[in-house]
C-alpha cells in the first residue's frame, strides 16, 4: 500500500459540504467516487478538515491510501478527466505512512473575500458584499486582537464535539484590492465557523456596530452572543494547509 | 397605463434561459413574479431577445406594461428586495408606448469570454477555456470577415422559425486581457446560436483546425456543418441593446 497526498481545489458553491452525505453531491463523494473508478478498489479520503457547504477550497489537502501503482503524475492528468468540473486535483505526491492529511496539520491559511464595490450578480458565490463606511485602522487593530494564544469558545458554533478550545493565530492580516480586501487568517487550526465568526466580528467592529473591547470580553466570558454575526461561506477559501 | 423599460443584469448559470417555462426557474418567470408581487396587477416582460441557459446578461432590456404610478426609482430599490439575488434591475425609465423592447431594437453588442491560463473551478460557469496555440492574426482576420451584411443561415441552429437570415454585423473585436481575451460583436440583431458559432468557429481558425475560407463558403453554401463548434453558453455575455 501507498500513501499518497492530493491537493485540490474546489468550488464549494456546487457541493453539499466537503464531507460525504447519503445521495448529496459532496466533495469526499465526489473524490471518493473518482478515485474508485481510477484506482479500481474503494478508497477512504482523509482531509485537512471539513469544509461547509458553500466554502471554497484554493488547496485542500487530502491523502488517501491505495494498492494501485499508477505514477503521480498520471494520476492527476486521470482523475482531471474523471472528477466533476467543480473540482481539481492540483497534485498527488506519495508520502510517508506517518503522514495524515489531519493530525500532521501545522498551519492552515483561510482567506475571506470582501467586495466594497462593484459587487454584481456573479459575485454572490465567491465572496461577501460590504458596502458600508468602515474604519481600516479598526479593522486592522480587531485582526491584530485576534493574534495569539487564546481560548476561542466563543468564536465557535455550539454543538461541536470540541473539548479544546485553545488555538494559536499567527496572522491576520487585512490585503486591500480593486473592489475590496481580503482578510487572511493562519493559525494551528480553527474551530468549527471560528473564520466566519471572525470575520463577521472585525467588519461589525470595523463600521461602528460592535466596540473592540468585546473580543477581550468573550476570550474571557466564552460568549457567543457578544460577537458579531456568522460571515456567510461564500467569501471563504481554505487557501493553504502546511505540515 | 405606462410602459417601462428595465436594463437588467443575470447570472444565466442560475436560471433555466429567459424564457417562462412551467415550473422551472426562469429570468422572465422570475421577473414576472416579482412585479406582479410588487404591483398586485398581472405582468407580463417582453424582453429584447431571449437567452439560452447559461448566457449571461449585463445589460438585458425589457419592457412592461403597468397601472401602477410607483415612482420608477422607487421601483428599482423594491425589486432588488423582491427578485432573486441572481437578477438585478438596474434601471427604471417610463418610455413612450412606441417603444418596444424587442420591436425596436438598433443594435446589441455580445461578449464572449475565453480564458486563456490560470482557468479555475471557480470559472467554469463565466468564461471559455482555450489553452491552445493561437494565431492572433488569424483569429482578427476571421474576425473582419464577419462584420457587414451576410446571410448567417449557416450560423444558426437549425429549428428556428425565421425566414430572413440576412444580418449586419458592425463590429468584432478581439480585446486582450490578463488571463486571456474577450470577442465583442456588435449587430442588428443575431440568430439563434450565432455568436457562439461565430465564435467556436474564429478560435478553431485561429488554432488551425479550419481554413478561413469556411466562412465565405458558409455565406454561399449555408452550410452549418462546415463551421466550427457552437461554443459553450457561458462564456456569452448579452451587454448592451442600443434603441
Amino acid at each position: 500500500m501507498r500513501r499518497l497526498k492530493l491537493i485540490i481545489e474546489y468550488n464549494g458553491a456546487k457541493f453539499h459540504g466537503f464531507a460525504r452525505q447519503e445521495s448529496l453531491f459532496t466533495v469526499q463523494g465526489e473524490l471518493e467516487r473518482a478515485l474508485g473508478f481510477l484506482l479500481h478498489e474503494n478508497v477512504e479520503v482523509f482531509a485537512s478538515g471539513r469544509t461547509d457547504k458553500g466554502v471554497h477550497a484554493l488547496g485542500q489537502v487530502v491523502h488517501i491510501d491505495t494498492s494501485s501503482n499508477i505514477p503521480c503524475e498520471k494520476m492527476v492528468l486521470a482523475l482531471t478527466d474523471c472528477l466533476d468540473k467543480n473540482i481539481r486535483v492540483l497534485s498527488v505526491k506519495e508520502v510517508s505512512k506517518n503522514f495524515h492529511a489531519r493530525f500532521s496539520v501545522k498551519k492552515k491559511t483561510y482567506l475571506y473575500k470582501v467586495k466594497t464595490k462593484n459587487f454584481s450578480v456573479f459575485d454572490y458565490d465567491f465572496a461577501l458584499y460590504f458596502p458600508y463606511k468602515y474604519d481600516v485602522k479598526l479593522l486592522k487593530r480587531a485582526l491584530k486582537k485576534l493574534c495569539g494564544v487564546h481560548n476561542f469558545k466563543a468564536f465557535c458554533t455550539s454543538g461541536t464535539n470540541t473539548k479544546n478550545f485553545e488555538r494559536e493565530i499567527y496572522s491576520a492580516r487585512y490585503i486591500k484590492d480593486k473592489d475590496g480586501f481580503v482578510l487572511e487568517f493562519t493559525g494551528n487550526g480553527f474551530l468549527y465557523n471560528m473564520v466566519r465568526i471572525m470575520v463577521g466580528t472585525c467588519l461589525d467592529i470595523a463600521r461602528g456596530k460592535l466596540d473592540i473591547s468585546c473580543i477581550d470580553k468573550a476570550y474571557k466570558n466564552f460568549q457567543r452572543n457578544i460577537l458579531g454575526k456568522t460571515a456567510s461561506a461564500s467569501g471563504l477559501y481554505l487557501a493553504h494547509v502546511m505540515y
